[in-house]
């Protein structure tokens, strides 16, 4: 997903340069008069829960190959925030969930991302490997690898929902890595 | 903002094809077999309101040049949501805010944008016109111009904020438009 830094205009295929446009560097083509404007890309992904029991996917793919995360990917065009969560837990568990709430806003600035996480229960208890997952797996609270979670962006959500289900009170949580 | 559909590889500069590639049609380049992904971008802003006033921003852009919006617009590379909303209430109000809360996801699908407003409060009263702006105005309810408001994310957060000041109980809303 990582992109080559843009060397040709995307329109009219002449070669870009990197100046001062609209407030900051941007890279610009001075044939037709464009800014090539970049934003960050939104991750979304679900918390998703069934019983007393958290699933997590082992990642089959890089980053992070090895490592346990909640079910998250990038967002795609024309889909709706929740919807591409749920289509990430489908890819990743092929599991159904229901949509509970906003559950994080996680902000990456260094990798030019936002994690968008909701919470969710599992619609019916089942779940498998999707083709990026080694393994899809149901984790009591003592049973998650803390040491096995691939991005800091799950453990903040994992931490947070541990504590508040104490209580059922669940707040929609932001944060940052790094967190100043 | 709007880019034109993309004709040639941004990296080596030869003509690109659209086909399917990762589950959608996506632009390609057959030269040096780059997939060129887009995403959806944020759109990050703030609620604004000091005491029983809440902030608006008459656009001086299109679109909806002339109508009025919570201070918005897209977010950049290396920031966060909040210090994006933040810089958007500088840019547009000349004004310095305390983000208190996430407060509204809005899903865009139709056009691959998702907001995302924070609940905030004036620093000290104190706003201004940015050059986006024709004007900026502290509204009590009963003056908010329902009818010339710019954006449907304005005026569901506008509504949840005042049915929710009522009570205290600021929850973080997720809605899109079309609402089905």
């Amino acid at each position: 997903m990582l992109m080559p830094k843009q060397n040709y205009c995307s329109n009219c295929g002449n070669a870009v340069v990197y100046q001062h446009a609209e407030g900051r560097e941007r890279c610009v083509c001075n044939n037709c008069n464009i800014i090539h404007y970049t934003n960050p890309k939104i991750i979304v992904g679900a918390l998703t829960y069934w019983e007393d029991k958290i699933l997590l996917c082992k990642r089959a793919i890089e980053p992070r190959k090895g490592f346990w995360n909640i079910p998250a990917g990038f967002m795609e065009d024309d889909e709706k925030t929740e919807d591409g969560a749920a289509r990430e837990v489908w890819e990743e568990a092929e599991a159904k969930i229901n949509i509970i709430q906003p559950y994080l806003i996680y902000n990456l600035p260094q990798a030019n991302q936002v994690y968008i996480h909701f919470l969710a229960e599992l619609k019916d208890g089942v779940y498998g490997n999707g083709v990026e997952s080694l393994e899809t797996r149901l984790f009591l609270e003592d049973e998650i690898p803390w040491n096995e979670i691939a991005f800091y962006s799950s453990t903040f959500a994992l931490k947070r929902f541990l504590e508040e289900r104490k209580t059922g009170n669940f707040k929609t949580h932001l944060a940052s890595f790094p967190d100043k």
